[in-house]
């Protein structure tokens, strides 16, 4: 229960405040390319203090890949990244040592194994999915390799501003907000949100959507190994993350079948669905059709102001939650669901190398 | 891929018109006593012909347990169910041969598998869902066994018909509503609502929501095995499911951290969260509290109208769905959505008994 | 764990007199016309009652395919295959019900589940291969669909009497002798130690050997997918298997690495190895030559002689076990060692189809 | 297929000369206190340049544990292992690239992948074994834990000198022996035995027998997990192993059933099995019995004598393998024997713990 996708597999391991978080990948096939340069930038894409709203730990998170990758090449044996845990602050945490806090791990973790690692959230501490997101990265590059898809995400909410619902996404202007949305304005909007979050002490949560441009149609694995249900479980897996929608997703279910079907067509001398309502996917496969879903997260539970809680002991106690941390993660998760994207897709497509003979 | 759960595993077989559909459970633990009444009346929830909306195929689904079980207990070895199909009328489905359906799986299986089962959607029927009820039914009869946990799934919108937001759900009154929905009121607006689709030859998707009551805390396997993860990948799976969301869900993304955190109290002399917004899970884990999850269904694709669409030459087709079909399948899938909780909790309950030492 | 394979994964289930035996294939492409005729010859190959020596009970065994073909293809989703049990004759256990015979697996089913089916040997049975038999035979109809290669499994020892140590194999004649021997002279003497056996009432053990001839470079997964390993594994869960060898097996570890290694050579433009002392495989990898292996089985533990033991309460009893038992089951067994190579074969086929990009 | 184990499962990563050689356990129950010290010793034991006859290349193996294990105790994630490549002469390897060595799996990689890391043998190298030793001191740790069992491997033959076939096994005078067989007479005959094959720029392989003491009743998981079939399975796995046998393995195929089967008795009022001809293990499930098994291994390929084979283009070379190699490794592969049986037990160990309610 430490991995994603069964055919390409990628295991986590490492705690906040270990010596390194890091990661396995088994099924990439061997001869592939690895672009070590793009890893490295994508994973700078998730680390903290990139900008003033985000968490003072100082990660440098030099990725180095410590085996299966020879002259440049994969060569079929499992790949390891590893990333260095060195700025990590543990007595800053020797306080919350004996202290639940609300909204985190602690307490969930205490229980199930009667031990946990308190510093920096231990192993449930979100800079887990770091050398995750290298490996999205290389799910990525096998990708790439053969299908000319594109997997782009973008924040569409932070707190009460999102993104219009049937907003016209231009991929191309993501990168160019610091927020990662692709709206200047709403950009401009939330970052003001941000900024009084900030100044009350509070935290934010919102919404990061996913678009797959190009997916050829035959990727996902009836009955139990469905696109959106492998999307989902990805997601669901980020931590904080609260709900996640494909295509017309819950407004799917108030309209009528008349108004949700979407008709074939000839295009091109190809048979295609003639519109995209079904969000890219029928029965759990692929059509062809671009894939967009949305996942909807909470928003941080390390607030700046004190909070009243329970220590192991049972004593009540005032808690402020100092440490570096912050103040709205959505723009760092960008990333990260684009990663787990990857991984996703990058199952399906060993997967589906064999259907047929 | 044709699997639920990981140490309490069910695998699915069978066609929508092949000689059974059925499904194996390993990992059962041996000694326990199986109520196969209490299988039969649970696979008979889900069946078809219950009532004037729901399709005029008219299958006994008699369960069958061909092996894993002696003298009325499990001893170790998998069980096996069998449900034959025995009111298939595959002719009916003969003209369907060569046509993608609108919003069907068709489509996507043919591209994926260069064959398939036309007859009543082969593989991709939610009539293989009824072996995974009985299966369902094994799972919450080990769960029985050592916790005393209740879970129960309503219908809380059909159509644009939805239960209040804040709708204080009474658990014992669900099976009074043949819509299984517990409010008097809002049923009765449900009724109207699928009577007018009727009407019209159209079809009717929904809610269901799910509440898991006296749950312990500790299911749930950090950090790709998180609770929330393994039942939105079970929901998923299910045919038609578009979106998920459990505790406050898409809500959490717009309020702020120091709304939605959850302080610890003393109760009872025991540590619990003193309040439940955080929906009964944290870190992936459950902390005892209630969890409720909702999920979202588009409307059944074959409606009673005619619509344009291609055949396998590429040549237009006007198409009238005839066959046996629902005009609105939610109700029917409300012991899908508890089967399918029930073999995750199962599993996960295997799980948490590997935790420790 | 009651599963062969992982990409082409056959998992069993059943028990000896329970209602079917049977198992259900994962992973098989779709696409495979099925000659459903020769799948109950290789099971007709593994019957009881075949000659004098062999069991009295009269299974029919015919194979039913209820899931996954359709048309005489499979259509990629789980193939189920049914045996139904039809001449248990479960009053004859009654006797054993509470009695631990030595040699088999009462006991230790009962102290490991605390129940057992006691009836025939319940799970623990060898019936339970009739369908693994069956699905063999769609692995060996998957591998020739794209290898011309060549399994082949002949009895190389019954109690004393063995094939010479270098004896040159004609594959050709092993269905010729009734005992699956493939020398004539060998067969004969065979034939006697078994009668002689039987008037003793008394059983006997042997010998499998298998060849593997065209099996292409490139098949077994490093480092814990070695396919000796994989062989080793699924002979070894062959009931009564004690031993396995391959290639100069035993021999080998007497011999130094001057006479073990085999040079590499030019033969045909391509490069091959010069000998087959290594046995067709290096590094855990088929190099393309022949592969050859042996597995040893102890004799059947249902002899017709007075025995004394103990039943569950710890009284001493005399007995002797009638029902209706093999002297030798080792003939019987060949189309298994067949059956489980077939299913090896094609598991890591579909592996070697992920090498590489 | 990089793994031994489900439930404790390890995972193994990493190339002779790559940075590191390590491996990732999974399932360790969290709480155990690890003894990190009794760690270190057992990769000890399997270092190279032990004595004369081995290896030169000197390493130091110092492991690292980087995550899972917090203030000294498991926390219930993942265990990362890493051993550091410090002595690697890479250089050394050069010539080889091209080349495939006789015996080697230089050739079989090749075909399988398209590219190799020829450096030390690759992934393909018993150094990659250094970690595993480690994660079977672990499970050794989990499993004395709860169970007093005792692992014990020692050589039972090299070359042509072996431990006579009923040799009563002294397991407290194994270490004595540098050669770790616990006979001292036969001890120094296979020391000569050695020398003589050094002088003659030589190899030799040999046997390791291993005894599991105090194993309770109820291990093994029918009917694809049995003990035997998953003991075979993880040593056929270890390099140049050649044959497995357990019990009275080969010989028990040539006699009779009234000699091989063991009655039930009472002892201290228990029913055990009245003698041990069933090696410990019926129907694939300990009996509480001692189990023996014995591993054969072919000798080291790399021998010190000019060979002849073909280079990657086809030309023939005259090849004089310099390198630091071993003239026998069977002495070291004592603790990596005990290591995959400590992994099989800690395992299987886990599966019992779900047997019954």
């Amino acid at each position: 229960m430490n991995s994603l996708g069964q055919l390409f597999k990628v295991t986590s391991f490492g705690e906040s405040h270990g010596a390194y978080v890091g990661c396995i990948i088994e099924g990439c096939p061997a001869g592939l390319m690895i672009d070590a340069n793009a890893i490295q930038l994508m994973v700078n894409k998730r680390r903290t203090n990139q900008n003033f709203h985000s968490s003072a730990r100082n990660e440098e998170d030099r990725v180095q890949i410590i085996s299966g990758v020879f002259e440049g090449q994969t060569i079929g044996s499992p790949i390891v990244i590893l990333i260095q845990n060195q700025d990590a602050k543990s007595e800053d945490y020797k306080i919350l040592k004996n202290i639940y806090r609300p909204g985190h791990a602690d307490y969930s973790y205490q229980i199930k194994y009667g031990i946990r690692d308190y510093r920096g959230g231990g192993r449930s501490s979100i800079r887990i999915t770091a050398p995750m997101v290298a490996a999205g990265e290389v799910a990525n590059q096998l990708l790439q390799h053969s299908i000319h898809l594109q997997v782009k995400s973008y924040v569409s909410a932070i707190g009460e501003v999102a993104l219009p619902l049937k907003y016209e996404v231009d991929l191309s202007q993501i990168d160019a907000s610091p927020l990662r949305c692709p709206s200047f304005e709403i950009s401009a909007l939330m970052h003001e949100e941000i900024s009084k979050a900030k100044s009350d002490g509070d935290t934010l949560g919102g919404a990061i959507s996913c678009k797959i441009v190009g997916l050829p149609s035959g990727f996902g694995e009836p009955v139990y190994g469905k696109l959106q249900a492998m999307l989902a479980s990805a997601m669901m897996n980020i931590n904080t993350a609260k709900a996640f929608e494909y295509g017309l997703g819950i407004a799917s279910a108030s309209i009528r079948g008349s108004k949700n079907n979407d008709n074939f067509k000839m295009y091109n001398g190809e048979i295609v669905p003639a519109s995209n309502k079904h969000g890219g996917i029928l029965g759990g496969i692929s059509t062809g059709e671009d894939i967009c879903f949305t996942v909807y997260f909470k928003p941080i539970s390390s607030i700046q102001q004190v909070q009243t809680t329970i220590d192991e002991k049972g004593n009540e106690v005032e808690l402020n939650v100092g440490g570096r941390h912050d103040v709205c993660a959505i723009p760092r998760a960008v990333p990260i669901v684009e990663a787990y994207t990857n991984i996703v897709l990058a199952d399906l497509y060993l997967h589906s190398r064999l259907n047929t003979l």
